[in-house]
């Protein structure tokens, strides 16, 4: 979706500077005040899951450098590894072009997925074989 | 969000395989019918793009093996490069645990950013200077 904002700064070369309170209020939240997260391991680069904020949660993540997420199934923030252990570091985020995506870096402490495999995406599609193949053993 | 039939194969173990066509009837369309796509280089591993599929982009992309968008800004089918030239070619696809999330690996041409930027989340955050940096300069 165009986002006015983003489309006035999206020539600005590199290294220029915005404030990050202006940006983060001209952030593109969905109706149900959420923006879509890509959490990404720094090291190997594999993206390890997708999920979602509110504004709290972004706020929380970059105050406290503990990757947080809102949970819409049991709708309240989700401070990723709470219960588990498998924590999330936050190393780096970035912001996309349009306002209405984020993408973190992290340092992963154990596994990223529920299902303890080391990231969400274990379920591979064959276009050959028309067929979708485990590709990592569960925990 | 918690789906039944994803739940009940958590805990295949690798290699075991499922129907392309049972799996994908299952993935979990938002209430709009669009399934959330992350675009990652198979070479740098870089994070190039985050977009959204209905079933037709999809199919589309499965078929011909060119990434097809939704474009929620034009309401149309959206095959990545059409008029740029900077096409996406699909190199494998990943389902998410949840079913509602698809991560593609492509060989991209060009930029995948409109911008004219390899990809898309060009801007920074610097949460020690409070400030948002562009990172690459645009085309």
């Amino acid at each position: 979706m165009k986002n006015s904002y983003f489309l006035s700064i999206e020539n600005l070369n590199r290294d220029e500077t915005l404030p990050l309170s202006e940006v983060l209020a001209q952030l593109a939240f969905n109706e149900r005040g959420l923006i879509p997260v890509i959490t990404q391991d720094v090291e190997s680069k594999q993206v390890l899951m997708f999920a979602w904020m509110n504004r709290q949660a972004l706020d929380q993540t970059l105050t406290t450098g503990r990757m947080t997420y809102w949970s819409r199934s049991r709708d309240e923030l989700w401070v990723k590894g709470e219960s588990s252990g498998h924590t999330q570091t936050l190393v780096s985020m970035a912001i996309d072009c349009d306002g209405d995506v984020l993408l973190c870096q992290v340092e992963q402490t154990g596994a990223a997925c529920h299902t303890g495999r080391v990231d969400c995406f274990y379920l591979n599609v064959d276009r050959e074989r028309q067929q979708v193949r485990v590709d990592k053993d569960p925990s």
